[in-house]
């Protein structure tokens, strides 16, 4: 069983997430594909969203791959349910395993949530929450501004510090809350510094984390897990400056990875 | 979906899982079996610990069950497989949980199990993390007192801590190792005692509240969550003392739980 785990995202986050897949399932090998020239998405129409994430999905099918992580929470809240009908391959996304870690984490049964424009006004969480415990409270907050900072590859120092500070301002107002997800696969690049503006009493939960622990029992029950015991041999993807997504990929890996190449997608930036 | 969630165990150490299942999953009916009676199964022959494990089963098949949890690591240790063959509906045990949560954990990559002598000796949790991560180092350890004590509600005072004390000594002298599995579902109810003993630099991993986590993904995965947002109503059975049960119930979930009843296998005790 040598095909390769796809993942997606619309840029860099979902290096979080592969980082996560490397490290909890060594054997496996990746084709990640980062649509980092028309990153963000969250701000985007659904429709988009939809449009683009497809095009990365045509793409990876082409690779023979055996199960897509969506590793990028918007396009997880528009096209998971979609995805996990259409396609012949088992699908998973970056929320669900989120909201299952905080279920399980937070004692005082109130959590909260972080994420782009697009997860959370998508409301996705408090839903994936709610669903298995009705009466959990939720609050959720956008940072619209995390992002785009990460892309530009503003992952610490007195600026980040700053637009980290006031953006989370509303949550910290809030007590009782012991559980903050990190809704977006690029916050877990910047999580010291969202653990310092928090404080301790709240515990950080990163989806990269928990969808690498996820994938691990999806391949498991699917019988589709590498049981080799060879490294696997990763490549990865992106549309957009391949001397950026570079210095971010060897940041967050510590080592230089195998392949890195460009890409384009069908369409053109919208 | 009204269908419970069929839980055994060889005796209450399985009430730590469903405790979990009922925390993370309170839409969900549980329906368990402690096989007390014939507990414990840690040092029984094979065959044994596979026909107790199939009449446990048989009696739950009869309750129409939605999936079933092996809430014991001897019954997961020998019968997962062939039970996940044979049954028509999703089955998981406690040990993949466990080991997927230690190799998620682990930055040492150095892991510490302990279970009962059948669990410990079938090399169930040193193949379930090697078969996902090779080159992990793994140290093993039975601990043959620590379920009868459970069962005879010995968990904390001098006694407990002594015995717990002496039976881990061996543990305590490896250097590097920053996890512990606790490989038997009775051990989360000594807990703090088990991490006093290990100390600070040593996080637990319980296999319970992990079976729980992966039990609410099996469920989304199949299809076969609960969404109706009512509290399940729960059914306990024990093949043993129903006031020790009791007693033991009463003090994991801190309420009384809804039925409690006896119930003989077909079997006598061997």
């Amino acid at each position: 069983m040598d095909r390769a785990i796809g993942v997606i995202d619309s840029g860099v986050g979902g290096l979080t997430v592969a980082y996560e897949l490397m490290r909890q399932l060594p054997n496996e090998r990746l084709i990640y594909l980062g649509d980092t020239l028309r990153c963000p998405y969250g701000p985007r129409p659904e429709i988009e969203i939809r449009t683009f994430t497809w095009e990365m999905v045509h793409f990876l099918m082409t690779k023979n791959i055996k199960m897509l992580v969506i590793a990028c929470n918007t396009a997880t809240a528009f096209t998971l349910q979609e995805l996990q009908k259409q396609l012949p391959i088992p699908v998973i996304g970056v929320i669900q395993p989120g909201a299952r870690a905080a279920i399980k984490v937070t004692e005082s049964d109130h959590v909260g949530v972080i994420g782009t424009q697009g997860t959370i006004g998508s409301d996705a969480y408090a839903k994936a929450l709610k669903t298995i415990k009705p009466d959990i409270k939720v609050d959720s907050l956008a940072c619209p501004l995390f992002v785009p900072m990460v892309e530009k590859g503003i992952l610490d120092g007195v600026q980040c510090q700053s637009i980290v500070q006031d953006s989370l301002r509303p949550l910290q107002k809030i007590t009782g809350m012991d559980t903050l997800i990190l809704g977006c696969t690029h916050y877990p690049i910047i999580k010291d510094v969202i653990s310092r503006v928090m404080g301790p009493s709240v515990q950080l939960i990163s989806s990269s984390e928990e969808t690498a622990r996820e994938a691990s029992i999806i391949l498991d029950m699917n019988g589709i897990l590498n049981k080799t015991g060879h490294r696997g041999y990763h490549e990865f993807y992106t549309t957009g400056n391949l001397d950026t997504f570079k210095k971010i990929t060897n940041r967050i890996f510590a080592e230089s990875m195998d392949t890195i190449q460009s890409v384009t997608m069908e369409r053109a930036v919208i």
